[in-house]
């Protein structure tokens, strides 16, 4: 499964004839910044997370066209020999900054600023933007659900309710905004995330009896398993289950029924049993709203699907990547100049963008920052938001991802506390826009 | 890019607890029936389209575990000695039965059948349904967008919305139902779809002017290409465009603003300017409400991104993989036993299932007939629905796209014709459950 494959086709054409373009006019060459942005949070919400960051450097570091790709699109006549021969050479040799992986982000946050020669930085556009549009789309809801879950373990269950390799960077996802294990084994073995599961229905129904398939179950796995106890009774199978384990059953799960009677129910009969170490993990069609109901219901562990994995309601974030400044020849020591398209309903900020976030006294949260062309004034508790992700071509901002885990609970503590209400609302700071003089100008991404 | 990767880990661990359990239980070889069905459609949905077969397919021939895999499942003790070694042997030997790729289904439709061995067919669940489930919501998504585009060319252009591997299936998805052509080169190279893409805004941004930006587009990529006009002012570009093609321009295209009034507007400016052959290419946020508002637009095709990848507000199908019999030892020919979770609210029915389209006199579809047990008796005009695609192990039913992509229309022409609304609606046709007997029972996802 380690085989490394390459990302130069994950690619929308257009970027490969505008390449072919450029380079017959020869403007391919010109230093350009390019900027990965969210115009707005998915309707109500009140904070993104940021991950992919790892992924997408991957893919940077992968960006290569082989034989095959090459003649696939002198064979279509996407390019032309002069292109084709450019592309065999391809490695992106510019730089990159960008927030790190389990950051908070709000509205026109400049996630990543790409520099480099236009050609080689406008291929990563599509493969950029289909790693954070997803990965932070997941994160972003993830992310609710363990706030919500205040403690309480949420297990990544949504393989089965998305496409197979998206999948895996769900599971990813999951885990940088706090989740504690998946179900997935890939995501496992890929990127070294617990896993959990021991048993569905059909296990149960395979065998004669679902007391067989429990002494089945508890003889393999060992009495820490968890049995599934809804498939025909839940009060007989919770007895069946502690009998066999003498009261030292791990935990039972449900997956269906009204969850806060049920787990009440489960709760005393267990104890009423002498199983009072045997825990709970609820897994039926759970998202953050369910999560928040189940607050007070004796519950131990959330497994979570569908919800996940289409990132509640929001599956994708909407993330643009668009040329902000170039220059006006191939000389690399020109000046950039601020680009922008003329737009009333897509709207983008010509110039480079440095952001910071805007701490107070008490370290909470006041203020998105963000310098046009210039890094903003911050104050002592100012916190910088850009980090060095890829410098003349190389990635240097690797990282484990246990550290953007632990970075996403920090940032996320840092938020003033209506950040995690559940209801839908605005974006829980401002952003407060910078021209390079220091003046403040309107947040062009205010209706 | 040719790479094949095993699929075997793209995996819920529960499966492979469930095979160590079984192994060690002496139940693992029970012959058993699984089915992959939806309970439901999307809420409002009418019908949906089966998609996603011949990856399906390719998946299940790579099932293998490798090494590193098993090294992987042994080192977390997901599965024990006895499991690895049977790992190591794996290789799908059962049958698989489905409906072909292109094919509409309504709640219940029994998409795949797999029977073989409990264990061999267990692990096929998570894959299966990732599939399934992500595909099959593209296609139905997709299929409501071609059909309301009435012969106007559809173009996908979503992958930067969605996860990079999701992007190719999702080209292909779309192309299976009515799409002419995706902006995904991967797609283009491993499914053979034609691929579209001219230039992005960077493009004319980059440039010195709009004027240098498309002589540099036409002198690359010739008088047929399509030019993006409302970098700045819409009627300017539009000029320039005609100007510099001497009226042969091949099409321009739209990505903001009041699209039909704009289309107007722009169709009366060329026709004026004497560019009469010049197509209108618009590719805003369309969806199948907006192209349906286009309908009497001079439009001359549709670019449809985020809404096509995220399935239209449906970015999951809800199939799941159950087991609805089994033998009662390892005996392979020992009667197969219906089975089926006792649940008032996750319904499923035991016994194997059979099913065909049922049509009236003119070719309409009026039910699809659902048989437990046994065929359902036909008419003369009904049409069956399940096709061999894998025997004893060996894929049977690999078959060309194009196949899935004409069997698409021509099923979706069966359809009544309020199957084809845009409004919220109920299944455009009825299901007919039939016990083994040929006597109606009720239909159990009928609340």
């Amino acid at each position: 499964m380690s085989v490394v494959l390459p990302t130069a086709l994950l690619t929308d054409q257009y970027e490969l004839t505008m390449v072919r373009a450029a380079l017959a006019a020869g403007t391919a060459d010109r230093r350009s910044v390019f900027e990965l942005f969210p115009r707005r949070l998915p309707d109500g919400r009140r904070y993104g997370v940021v991950a992919g960051v790892g992924r997408a450097l991957d893919a940077i570091e992968r960006f290569r066209f082989d034989e095959e790709a090459i003649d696939f699109l002198r064979g279509r006549d996407v390019v032309d020999d002069a292109t084709a021969e450019w592309l065999a050479g391809y490695r992106f040799s510019g730089d990159v900054w960008g927030y790190p992986e389990g950051e908070i982000y709000f509205p026109g946050s400049p996630l990543v600023v790409v520099e480099g020669g236009f050609a080689e930085a406008v291929l990563l556009e599509t493969v950029l933007l289909s790693i954070y549009n997803h990965d932070c789309a997941i994160a972003s809801a993830a992310s609710r659900m363990t706030a919500v879950a205040e403690g309480r373990p949420c297990i990544e269950m949504g393989s089965r309710r998305t496409q197979e390799r998206s999948a895996v960077a769900a599971a990813r996802a999951a885990w940088v905004a706090g989740f504690t294990a998946t179900s997935n084994l890939e995501a496992g073995r890929r990127w070294d995330i617990p896993t959990r599961g021991t048993a569905a229905h059909s296990f149960t129904l395979l065998h004669d009896s679902e007391a067989d398939a429990f002494r089945a179950q508890l003889a393999a796995l060992g009495e820490e398993t968890t049995l599934l106890v809804d498939t025909y009774d839940v009060e007989q199978a919770i007895r069946t289950g502690v009998e066999l384990t003498s009261g030292r059953l791990g935990a039972v799960r449900l997956d269906s029924g009204d969850l806060p009677v049920m787990a009440r129910n489960v709760r005393a009969l267990l104890d009423s049993l002498g199983a009072t170490s045997t825990r709970i993990i609820v897994t039926s069609d759970l998202d953050e709203w369910n999560i928040a109901a189940l607050a007070s219901a004796p519950v131990d562990g959330y497994g979570v699907g569908t919800a996940l994995v289409t990132g509640s309601g929001h599956p994708t974030s909407g993330f643009v990547y668009k040329l902000v400044a170039r220059a006006t020849d191939a000389d690399p020591a020109s000046p950039l100049v601020p680009v922008a398209k003329k737009s009333t309903d897509k709207i983008s900020v010509g110039g480079r963008k440095h952001a910071l976030r805007r701490l107070d006294a008490d370290g909470v949260a006041e203020a998105e920052v963000i310098g046009v062309g210039a890094p903003p004034q911050g104050d002592a508790n100012d916190r910088p938001l850009l980090v060095e992700l890829v410098r003349g071509g190389e990635v240097v901002g690797a990282e484990p991802l246990d550290a953007a885990r632990e970075r996403h609970l920090r940032s996320r503590s840092e938020l003033p506390l209506e950040a995690l209400k559940m209801s839908r609302g605005e974006p829980a700071i401002e952003t407060l826009w910078l021209e390079a003089d220091g003046d403040a100008q309107a947040n062009p991404f205010q209706h």
